[in-house]
């Protein structure tokens, strides 16, 4: 049986893998201050107030998970903390975590800030999910399923 | 200067109010499995393995934060727990995980599921960031913003 069998609730689920990456308050906080240019073990300190310890170990588990690479810093006798390609992809996370934060979240006004672009300086367009055609779907419109339930032909898969 | 200071790191950080929700493991895989049409404690309970006193207390917080409601069930004796629009609304945050997991944590050809449109059966588009106009943008072309830095003009802002 094993191959066959899709276990849609362990570590075959995608979700489950990444959550067992970033699935912790301070891992994605600490991804957050990356995106604003933090790269120092002090900056992040500094900015999220978190104890050392638990810190260092979050650090510690993002460059092991590929998340981070380190790169020797000039400046100081440490190092630098940089998000690799892999880092930077969670983006994606964190905007939606930010998109469905500022929807649902906050009063009417009460939010400060926004997510912009850098280039227009307007807020970036809400994501939606869209099928392969480009077409928006609800939340009740997609599901998982096994890949061997469906033609190989991937042809008009579009990105 | 209450009022004009804008905290990225605390309680106005989207990101921090959402992660304050959703922002741990058994959370967000409850609420996966929600997707996948489960409703009632012992489902829950079931696919997921983990303690009944930690799912207890995790569905007691998704329901006082109102991603889940409460109905009455018919077949036994407790209730179902249902998505609210709020709860339904987080599909883009798994998505978001999934296509993330997906990309970085499996090795080709070893995650044997996806994540289909139920009408057509094809893999859903990836999720990219994009700009007001629909312009795809990367990872270091965004930034956090305080409103007050931009003009009120609202025009032109797309979703």
């Amino acid at each position: 049986m094993k191959g066959k069998r899709t276990d849609f609730g362990g570590a075959d689920c995608a979700i489950a893998r990444a959550l067992n990456i970033i699935g912790d308050w301070w891992s994605l906080l600490i991804v957050r201050e990356a995106f604003h240019g933090r790269q120092r073990f002090g900056e992040f300190q500094k900015r999220l107030g978190l104890a050392k310890n638990i810190l260092s170990s979050r650090l510690k588990k993002l460059v092991q998970e590929g998340i981070f690479s380190t790169e020797k810093d000039d400046l100081t006798s440490g190092h630098r903390y940089v998000l690799t390609p892999k880092g930077e992809n969670l983006c994606i996370v964190l905007i939606a975590l930010w998109q469905w934060g500022e929807a649902h979240c906050f009063a009417p006004g009460e939010l400060p800030s926004e997510m912009i672009d850098t280039r227009r300086g307007r807020p970036l367009q809400v994501l939606h999910l869209r099928d392969s055609t480009g077409r928006r779907i609800g939340p009740r419109e997609f599901r998982l399923a096994a890949k061997s339930s469906r033609p190989a032909d991937r042809a008009g898969v579009s990105e």
